[in-house]
């Protein structure tokens, strides 16, 4: 399978998933527990990681499985990360309104280029650095509240805790997506017992927060499995077959492409989900939307087109300069090999 | 003396014709007549280019001159062309709303382009295309109206006429500065002759349409000549000489450097202008602003660093690809030699 066929699904899915979610409210309001959503996501990426790798088991030579100790105990690193992902974003949301924060949720694509760089030691050159900030720019752009919105805080008020909050939140996220690709990458095991490993974690961690919450909210509302799949509907469903499925792909991306990769799939689906919202839901269309758009696709180019599209080498040396570039791709491939030997 | 200054010198000073015309307005008036500046600018471009010329004429070798008819009559066009182009403009205006009108300036940096390509036969890299559409998204980004600001007229409710009209004048407006280029560079004689030729014609129409105004409202205010100097202040003096000074300055841009750098100093005048007006008039600061500057920088990076800079040749070739860089130089420099010749 191609990167970027997956990484084009990733964005549909994860496009689809906001106006999912708007479709599965009734009156602007959930009727149903919204928590339980990414608890049920796991599991259903557990069940078919489960049923992917029973597959390959029987199949010779079988795959190649760490199931040793030191192994399995970085699995539920992810998990805690994302815990404590949880926490800061509630911390920044005490500060700062909701739209600001969206707008700092933008700051994530550059920390991820620069712990992509510190911690996996891969090179970008100028030109997909600039690429990277222009993704952050355009994706902020579309989401600038147009002139004479209702809700209008100012992006520039909040008090500076809320500013430093939004740029922890931004690196906890970004190192959350980092460490896991590290850690698909790490050895050759087969991705599904990888995806197992990392969801069964995932899936309990999400039960404890679950129950978690039934303790602070002293069990007002009754135990967890109780509302599991109370007033959902066909909608609701989807929804968690949505989320479990972007989330398998997310996996797929971290083992065979990178963090950047599945950061423009993403980023892609912003002004996706607002040009399908102009048709589902009578949303006004923005300059700072189009705008928005010309820069994500630009900097989509910049990144993944080959330096010699972008920058005409001299006639003369035409020949010579296609030599150089397969010896550039080569050295691409070679150095991400380098890399999985490495570590 | 390097294009770089002389292009950050424009930016500058058409960054402070802004500012300096809004400084020389009484309670938010005129207390001058505002058509007369442009006329007193052409007079003070025409007189330093003709004492520069006869300094110049005094030398030996005396400069190349060239006075036949033929070459003399391709002076007034320009003006001519800007003559055109006002009264386009006057019809955009009809249609469109100042803000909208302001913001469809923008695309003359993508038409200017489209023109340079054409008329010019210059040959941009797709890089160098993205980064002139990205300094029209940026331009027209720092432009966007905050939440919440007063005036709010929708960009995309004016009749398809207006449209017509804005790109109409943007591609005229192109035109007058790529046939200039084409002016300055097609023989080599010296370029304060071409300016006396150029002023002088630019001297007379303005004083014709000073006068045809006066026409029109049928000698209401009196004759222009003695409108001229009424109401000037020492800052409207000092608008003047900007407005002269900027001119000539793009003059010595279109025959040693392009359009395109005359439309990246231009540009980078309208983010700049509303950074100093941050602090000179408690001018608001906008997120669309910020931005807007972002995008900016990246185009001029883009557009201007040498390839080498953008994208790392591998290193296992560095050596040959320096060779390469300056071979690639060193065609560019023959290309517009050859363009010289040819036209």
């Amino acid at each position: 399978m191609q990167w970027y066929l997956v990484a084009s699904l990733l964005t549909i899915l994860t496009s689809s998933q906001g106006i999912l979610t708007t479709l599965s409210m009734t009156n602007g309001r959930y009727r149903y527990d919204y928590a339980t959503v990414p608890f049920l996501a796991e599991v259903f990426k557990l069940l078919v990681s489960s049923y992917l790798l029973w597959k390959e088991i029987q199949k010779s030579p079988p795959p190649k499985m760490s199931t040793d100790w030191k192994s399995v105990r970085l699995f539920p690193i992810p998990s805690i990360i994302y815990l404590i992902h949880n926490n800061v974003q509630f911390a920044t949301l005490l500060y700062v309104g909701a739209s600001t924060y969206q707008i700092m949720g933008n700051l994530k694509i550059v920390t991820t280029g620069i712990l992509f760089r510190l911690f996996l030691r891969r090179k970008l050159s100028n030109l997909q650095w600039m690429a990277i900030v222009l993704l952050a720019v355009g994706t902020t752009m579309s989401q600038v509240k147009g002139c004479g919105e209702a809700s209008c805080d100012s992006l520039f008020s909040a008090p500076i805790q809320g500013y430093m909050f939004g740029i922890l939140s931004a690196c906890i996220s970004a190192l959350a997506g980092i460490y896991t690709e590290f850690l698909m990458k790490k050895n050759d095991d087969t991705l599904y017992w990888q995806n197992v490993q990392l969801y069964t974690f995932g899936a309990i961690f999400n039960m404890a927060r679950l129950l978690l919450d039934d303790f602070r909210n002293e069990f007002e509302k009754g135990p967890w499995w109780q509302r599991l799949f109370k007033g959902y509907s066909f909608t609701t469903w989807l929804v968690v077959l949505n989320l479990g499925s972007t989330g398998l792909l997310v996996s797929w991306l971290m083992k065979y492409a990178d963090n950047i990769v599945k950061v423009y799939s993403t980023s892609m689906a912003m002004p996706l989900t607002m040009v399908l919202s102009l048709f589902l839901f009578d949303f006004r269309p923005t300059l700072q939307l189009f705008l928005g758009i010309v820069v994500c696709m630009m900097s989509l180019h910049m990144y993944f087109s080959p330096p010699s599209m972008l920058i005409e080498l001299p006639k003369m040396l035409n020949e010579d300069s296609e030599s150089l570039l397969e010896v550039y791709v080569d050295q691409r491939t070679v150095t991400s090999g380098e890399y999985l030997k490495a570590s």
